[in-house]
């Protein structure tokens, strides 16, 4: 059975977006074509309008339309402390849950040999003229906790103590309202070696 | 903490789609930015054509880009079988799962007076001379048991009456897959009462 082209067209290439099946992508494509046509419109003018403008920031490699990101580019954030993300995304979890006023560097991915993904690919080259020349004072690692993530936490400090900054790397351990019973071993032993005097 | 105007612009329009909240958003936005812009770019095409060129089909009121959607247009479709259902994506539903060869009347709603849905706004008039002119000898009626689809039900059948066709109502009971120690009473009840002798 055919469709109306359009309408085909229209759900497959909402399945480009991550989390989105067969059934959602009728759904959303139902839903916007009989209740929300000017959201629709307006989320094509978007999309095309981020896939024109956005670049990376020169600095910090954010998603940005300038050639500095608002972060790097605003009065008062603290140059002397920089925070090593994986993606773009974690930049903004870092913004929302924390007072971190300090600079970013985005990683873009996490070292993978095998996927061909070195230091140069990570940007790491311009990392290390941000220790050389930029007075940081402190790398806070902020990248995943998985294995390769672990690996490229390694190979960061280690790039740091090249360069004299001391570098830190955000807690792991037992969430906030999570049940230690039910805590994965990896997660419970980082916490027990982790703890802290309470003061 | 201000982030790019054109990315607030993108995750803010994104969430126009039901389902997708802020969280989701700002992962399909990265999503499309860093990894499938040619994606996105196929996206924003697909909405804005299909916002621009989709109407109404004029005989069974389906999603179509012409005057006859692609069902009412084909050859071969059994023309007095006719099904009605709530929305379009009801057809896809039906023509994915069975293998009915007749046509359909989409109603793009159910009876609900105190939102001033009425005859008028489902387009029954349109109905009506179908069933008057167009030979059709079952109405199918597949609108959703809910206490609005029922009601829908019940006055579609009496307007089948009123035109001499038997009407029949798609079968309600228990899911296959599913445990009768765990379907919801109504259920239960509309499958007892609609048990049939096993032949």
């Amino acid at each position: 059975m055919s469709y109306s082209p359009l309408l085909v067209r229209l759900i497959d290439s909402l399945r480009c977006m991550p989390g989105i099946g067969r059934k959602s992508a009728q759904r959303i494509a139902f839903h916007l074509l009989e209740r929300d046509r000017e959201g629709a419109s307006v989320l094509s003018t978007a999309l095309a309008d981020a896939v024109e403008g956005m670049g990376r920031c020169s600095r910090c490699r954010m998603l940005t339309e300038h050639d500095l990101c608002a972060i790097c580019s605003a009065n008062g954030r603290d140059a002397t402390q920089l925070c090593v993300v994986e993606s773009p995304a974690d930049v903004m979890a870092v913004e929302d849950a924390t007072s971190f006023r300090g600079l970013y560097f985005v990683l873009l991915g996490h070292l993978s040999p095998l996927d061909g993904i070195g230091p140069e690919e990570l940007g790491l080259s311009r990392l290390e003229e941000r220790l050389r020349d930029d007075g940081v004072k402190e790398l806070i690692i902020a990248t995943n906790p998985t294995v390769e993530g672990d690996a490229t936490a390694h190979f960061l400090s280690e790039l740091a103590a090249r360069h004299q900054v001391p570098a830190s790397r955000i807690a792991h351990g037992v969430p906030l309202g999570g049940e230690i019973e039910y805590v994965d071993s990896g997660t419970l032993s980082h916490a027990f070696y982790g703890r802290r005097i309470i003061e």
